[in-house]
């Protein structure tokens, strides 16, 4: 069932996404002891793998649901994603984002068409505020990871990296919300040839490698990380997925996302977000597992502000 | 005579270099009211342009003069360049570096195999001792840009450049030594349809400018630029061809550069040396004589020091 879904997804996203790159490096193959090959989707529109998602889950509703619009809550990657998702298909996007949230983070959003709505900074306020506007507009919500469509459309991601490097023994992809795991997951359960996928995690907000373990979805009581995408818990939806088809999360500290991010920036000559440089952090720290094994690493965003860099 | 030459060139570098990606913008297109097409030299070998012409040259010595090695002069991406491509020719490289070069230079010339012999940090004492090393081991000496060959493997990028987009108006460039413009303009000229090629080069370094004006060879007295691969100035081999080939040359300030820079790394997503950017700065300074026009912007290469970033 998946493995049509994820195909139909691609087929219906395809128009209206980029098919990322892949590069490699011999200095990062000869590091690592592996071969790796790395997704761009840095180089995504809007600079995320959020736009397949976001993209996917609007294309997904019905005439009427598209004239009344979407609404999220995010002050990430997935604000600006459904913003231009539903902009590129002329459908109205209201964003609940807490009134603390960055400037830049705002400017980015009403660039792309999205209608910011404040709301205190709490999740309490952030889920009462949406579901107002949904009651009031209509609009339908749309979760940034907890919500099987976002799923599938995250999973087409490696569904790429799957056609193009169809051996590889690994996959390894940051882990917040969950929603690229779980997609990437089931990318490489129905795609893959004995495709493992692997999450990193910070220690800062390991909830989901505590989750993978206790077998219940466990929160974080403080997030202390510079990775700032990958504070949020997992879902009804994205955590059974990831406990059946997830091989294994791997955390890792503050200064090794930090070496892993300075490492994709001067050999590959990319920007990654922090958040990014956790699946490489990961390999790299148990890189004697994984051993010439050939594994692709989804670098999801590039979004980073210039003017605040841990170097 | 040159179009032979640049394509014989090709043919016998094409094992040793990467074919790089070309990258758009749509949003870049927009700020500058034009269409562009970034050639990427970051993602080149060793990290820029350079590869190519060291390659050729090196392609281009009898056995036996192989077999002595080679030598140059640089604290720049050539010394990198040189090294990277003896080494994978088996061939062995002297690198004249000035006693106060950055310790991160001479690191990456080291790991590329480069032989480093350390000199007073003038330009006399550069040449006399590069002079005394060739005289002593037989080594041939290789300009970083006064050099045909060199020139000519420069001119690469353009040529494959205008392979994938042949309806190319302008291509820009940065200007130092003037290997990779004249390079440029001379594949522009003979592989463009009416292509011509645009120079950008910083205030406090237009000794290219000047000399393009004035028709002679000119210095700089000072040298205050971010740019720090435009600080070289124009030879008897350069000069000729610029004055011949290219179209114009367009100065631009400090801020220009740094504002580009920023452009490019936040927009594409890719990690651009100041003297990459400093091309884009000199397209957006004068975009209104643009217009809509179709443009190539090679990107020269992606070597920064992330411990000193201008943001």
């Amino acid at each position: 069932m998946y493995k049509q879904q994820l195909l139909d997804c691609h087929n219906r996203i395809k128009p209206y996404i980029h098919r990322t790159p892949v590069l490699k490096s011999r200095l990062l193959d000869e590091i690592s002891n592996t071969q790796l090959f790395f997704k761009c989707e840095n180089f995504q529109r809007m600079g995320a793998y959020k736009m397949r998602g976001a993209t996917n889950a609007i294309l997904l509703l019905s005439e009427k649901e598209r004239a009344r619009g979407v609404v999220t809550h995010s002050s990430g990657n997935f604000a600006q994603a459904l913003s231009l998702a539903a902009q590129s298909l002329q459908v109205k996007a209201y964003i609940v984002m807490p009134s603390n949230a960055p400037k830049v983070k705002k400017v980015a959003v009403s660039q792309y068409g999205g209608n910011i709505i404040e709301c205190d900074p709490t999740i309490e306020a952030r889920i009462a505020t949406a579901s107002k506007i949904a009651d009031e507009t209509g609009a339908t919500f749309i979760h940034p990871s907890n919500d099987m469509n976002v799923i599938i459309g995250q999973g087409t991601a490696a569904l790429e990296l799957l056609e193009d490097y169809p051996k590889l023994d690994y996959i390894f992809v940051p882990v917040g919300g969950g929603g690229l795991i779980a997609g990437t997951a089931l990318a490489a359960n129905y795609f893959g040839n004995n495709c493992l996928v692997v999450g990193g995690e910070p220690f800062e907000a390991d909830d989901a490698y505590r989750s993978f373990h206790s077998g219940k979805i466990e929160s974080n009581e403080t997030t202390n990380t510079i990775a700032d995408g990958l504070k949020t818990v997992l879902g009804d939806q994205t955590f059974p997925i990831i406990i059946k088809h997830v091989h294994d999360i791997i955390r890792v500290t503050e200064d090794e996302i930090i070496s892993a991010m300075r490492l994709i920036w001067e050999r590959l000559k990319i920007i990654a977000e922090p958040s990014s440089a956790v699946a490489l952090a990961a390999l790299i720290r148990e890189k004697d597992r994984f051993y010439q094994k050939q594994i692709g690493i989804i670098i999801s965003g590039g979004n980073v502000d210039l003017n605040n860099l841990p170097f």
